[in-house]
């Protein structure tokens, strides 16, 4: 990479408080996992759980909370998390995106609008009406589908599909394999089969927001499917027709939002949850991994199981139910007692 | 979209009985959400819960369930939906796909046999032996394996992959990254390692069947994988090797189904439930939202939970669960009772 | 087809004992299902279940276990899968790839490495760096990032995206659609937004793998996501960041591990289970379906739930859980009979 810097110009960089013998003059040159790290790099102690990898470590300066005890070369905030992501911008590689300018085997109609800057990367497709704001890549094996808008500085990495007519905000990232604006699952029963109700809604990705791998996210049956400004959803998450999730909210892998779906700013959805259609979830409520939410969740509430309930009545229904036998026998035992009593 | 009705062409056209203050005369132009419509749209009261969304629409007219009260114009049935279907299709805006022909940057092997009113968008591969029903388009980036045959008048969305020697009917829809003949996940332990059990098997899907985006469907180990007639499978389904799916089923989002799981006809699987493999579901079975599913379900059967078990029956051991806390008491309580009585 | 062998010369090839009248003469010359399979297959008792379609077969012989009668032409074993392994890879058409060379609609950067004979069908995009092992079939679609590093004698099936930086070993498989090295999902809060954690580590694959369908594998944060040799992972599969499975480990479709899950050698994994990140999963341990894995498990434990706890306690408390309302009951019989007690 070439990039140098010793760990005063780090700690003057990012805020950080330097520590450790020598410290300002220790020269990093790159970043690396506290486990994989040598001379030269500098680390970072994400978990407690990883002490003993501190403990190990060859890099020559690691970032660490404030109240984690360490005596060598270190910068000390208390939101390493937020330092270490202003070092790795500093050390990372970039990602080799296709510069500015039309692939020869990309099919681009002639009626789309790329505004300056604009990169199209072989194999993908853009068709009328669409419109690419600037500086945005679509990296290889893209569909973009006709009148659809996608924002400035978004990076659209390869096979992903958004059908037409769909809107993307501004520095949107969408990951491989993700489809936008696939039709709604939504089919009426005429007595004996299904009849396939249109779907000719569309779907609102709003700025900096981040989609991931594989995920699917449907266009509205009417109306608008809409993911708020800076929301980041994680691989395989299942987005329905005319869900609305707020800004800054944030879905863990395989959790599944039912039809019309609506949740609020800085919620936190946990992993493999599912949720009921037509229910609200307040802002910033955390849903923990693996739910079942058939119900409104209120602002700032902790849900938890399957069907979920407030996280603390859950622990306290799990740790009855682990006690389950030893309640049986209590129950047995008073019969017996209760027997005897009444013989006498 | 420049079409134009009145509400009474509407209830002709529909079927559906016409109610409110000069409601034949009420021109419509377009539709929308109850909450988005403006003056000459109709809108649409799909849930109860949208009450007070229909006090406050400004749409022209709308489509309601018979026993809503309601003095604007409308138009009011027994199946709102199918209804609503019928206007949906007059108003809705026909998806810009492909017309007939080959793209020039299509890859089609020439021992395929396209039949007439085909359309192969950019970068599709269809690989020798493979067949195209009439009228059937596959959008763009689409694969079709060797002797694999489609119907006639389906629609293949991007970035589908339909392996060599699958059979699609007539009419099917597949959605954007979904994948149907994979191997299904077949190995034999030979004691330290896992040997490939080859996957010779294939798929089959029959008439009318909708396929969601980024479904897999593995192909047979020997026989047959089907889907029948009608069904309908939501986004992110897995359908494992040797699965039979009946007619007229559907299957919500991010169900899985392992092995040789027999489905029948009219089956309804909500979100996010997994089957056992080897097991057979009824005719008209019920199977709740992540339910685990451990075993035969008869026909008619509601089933819910994991392990799943009657519906009735779930409810009623989980409002037992909630009490848990409180039976723990009284059991102290009766203890603390019976020590008493012990001593007297 | 047209191969053809006597049962007799199968038992050689297979190992398998012959048995049945005119066995060794039986000619086959396909294999099929039991249920489909005619005059001429051999065909197969995978499961006792389908005891009854082995006495209603056409086909002209089968592999069964050891342990069951059969007084018809069989070859008998005790591990009959392995023995049907042998007989359908003898029989097993071809699976139709390309041949070596680069299709001409593929975009293959000048300064990519292809080794001999290796296959890139149309619209694959091999980018700078890259490099790709002898024998390694690229189907169509496919994208390979700058100095990612395939090994030799691979299949990589159409849609699949491999983005930089990855290096996959020998005989690796990889089902269309899946997606290796995308972003794992790390943002640091700042108070109000998320920012991005840049993702600059890897993924490595090991040896004999095999990826399914639409899976996910996200590339670490720093340091490596690895996938041990031997290792079977089924569709719909989410492995986050630094996630590090072992060797010989099977896991079932949807599954999917949070950040820094560890997983050991020869470890079971259930469909649909999730699994809390930094934990880590011994040697052999099983996993039940659907499963919530909030805490280490230790090698060779068998667990099954949510949260998980030991599959047989597990199985005590659902069948606990099962008498609630009788045990409820039983506290209100006591509670009557204690109240008469007291009074006298």
């Amino acid at each position: 990479m070439g990039m140098q810097k010793t760990l005063g110009e780090l700690s003057e960089l990012t805020g950080a408080e330097l520590r450790g013998p020598h410290a300002g003059q220790v020269v990093i040159t790159t970043i690396g996992a506290l486990d994989e790290a040598g001379p030269g790099a500098i680390s970072f102690l994400a978990n407690r759980k990883y002490r003993k990898q501190l403990e190990q470590t060859r890099a020559s300066a690691v970032v660490i909370p404030r109240d984690v005890a360490w005596d060598k070369p270190c910068l000390v905030s208390d939101n390493p998390y937020l330092v270490f992501v202003k070092i790795t911008e500093i050390f990372a590689p970039a990602i080799p995106l296709p510069g500015p300018g039309v692939h020869a085997l990309a099919c681009v109609h002639p009626e789309a609008r790329l505004e300056p800057d604009v990169a199209i990367g072989p194999f993908c497709v853009v068709e009328a009406g669409a419109r690419i704001g600037a500086g945005t890549v679509l990296v290889a094996q893209v569909y973009v589908g006709a009148n659809t808008a996608l924002g400035a500085a978004g990076v659209i990495y390869p096979n992903v599909v958004i059908r037409e007519g769909i809107t993307l905000g501004n520095r949107v990232i969408v990951h491989p394999g993700a489809v936008i604006g696939a039709d709604g699952f939504g089919f009426a029963p005429d007595g004996k089969q299904y009849k396939k109700i249109p779907q000719i809604g569309t779907v609102r990705i709003e700025d900096d927001v981040e989609i991931g791998a594989n995920v699917t996210i449907d266009r509205a049956a009417l109306g608008t499917t809409s993911i708020g400004r800076g929301s980041k959803i994680d691989n395989l998450v299942m987005v329905a027709h005319n869900c609305r999730i707020g800004e800054d909210t944030v879905v863990a892998a395989q959790a599944g939002f039912s039809g019309t779906t609506t949740l609020g700013n800085h919620v936190m959805v946990g992993g493999q949850v599912g949720t009921n259609g037509h229910i609200t979830i307040g802002d910033n409520a955390i849903l923990g991994a693996q739910s079942g939410i058939m119900n409104n969740v209120k602002a700032g509430e902790f849900f938890w199981g399957t069907p979920a309930r407030p996280h603390k009545e859950t622990l306290r229904l799990l740790a009855e139910y682990g006690r389950l036998r030893e309640m049986r026998k209590q129950i047995k035992e008073l019969e017996g007692q209760v027997k005897r009593l009444e013989k006498k």
